[in-house]
């Protein structure tokens, strides 16, 4: 099985359009039941995982993102906002109504390291969804209070991500990644590696 | 490749003691072209790698973190304290001079969701060492700083863990996981799924 995570890892790329197609949720509890393999500061899995796919609910959740987006939209500037034009992005978040499922990421603040072994187990969930044939996009909404309030989560808790699943409605490229010596230093920073000489699988 | 994800998430466990056993540093590059595939708060990339393979650098890297966890484990109480002890963990560190390789990752805390993205990458590099066969940890030292200090990190950065890479030396347990039907709600909160009916692959 040589080289199948980097395969996986290049492959997988974030989706904004998914198509209205149905297909087991299965494959969702296959993409968690990965992710709760994670480590996590003193093993206290402080991940919690909601799926959605009433449609009610999936309305009310981007009903309230979208005002959050929309108040957002309204004073975002500088390099950022800049970023969001060239992509064409704006308030509007379709993928929440349109992926068949999306799941809700939410950690217990209460737990040493609560977001930081959320968010690698996260990384264990899109590699997974992505070995399922599923695109993702790990959405966070500027407002996470207020879906909260909605999905009845305690105030322990924060959400994360919201993660809509599906199969893309939209054919793009993969986001450009910085090269492997513009990020990888030899014994201390700013000292360059010999990467060259090396070829990937 | 069904249910390989999985596979190499249950087989993956963090392992503390590591054979003085050298390895192509290729298969540490190979684990980070994955990490850096993973997506990041506007494509920012926030992360930084610093390979350390100098012994005379992990040398002073173990000094730094012992002298940390010496302090730490002085103040420790409650919960934790007892879930350390009844593991056996002290404030000795072998990990740090043991494994041929440590891989410093830093994120760059000006960027967006910088933690986050960051976190999300160790979930990929974690899953792209254990298909290579190594076994890792991600150490969280108690005073970072003091560490990006002797690399000369820039003061934008922080130090997320050091991550120790190389054979296992101990033959240990995975630490047991909760269930699916513990972590996994249906469309709200306290709402359960019927797992009961589906059977892992």
């Amino acid at each position: 099985m040589k080289g199948i995570i980097l395969s996986l890892a290049r492959r997988r790329k974030s989706i904004r359009r998914y198509k209205n197609k149905a297909f087991s949720v299965e494959k969702i509890l296959y993409a968690i039941r990965a992710a709760i393999e994670a480590p996590s500061g003193a093993n206290q899995q402080p991940w919690r995982f909601i799926i959605v796919d009433d449609p009610q609910i999936k309305i009310r959740i981007r009903e309230i993102c979208e005002k959050g987006e929309k108040e957002f939209y309204a004073k975002v500037s500088g390099e950022l906002k800049e970023w969001l034009i060239k992509r064409g992005f704006t308030w509007k978040k379709p993928f929440l109504t349109e992926a068949p499922y999306l799941i809700v990421v939410l950690t217990n603040m209460t737990k040493l390291y609560a977001v930081e072994s959320t968010w690698l187990s996260i990384g264990y969930l899109l590699l997974a969804l992505e070995e399922e044939g599923l695109a993702s996009l790990t959405y966070t909404p500027p407002n996470p209070k207020d879906v909260m309030t909605l999905l009845g989560v305690p105030s322990n808790f924060e959400l994360q991500a919201i993660i809509p699943v599906g199969l893309p409605a939209e054919d793009k490229q993969k986001e450009s990644r910085k090269g492997l010596h513009e990020v990888v230093y030899h014994n201390v920073w700013g000292s360059k590696m010999n990467i060259a000489s090396t070829t990937s699988p």
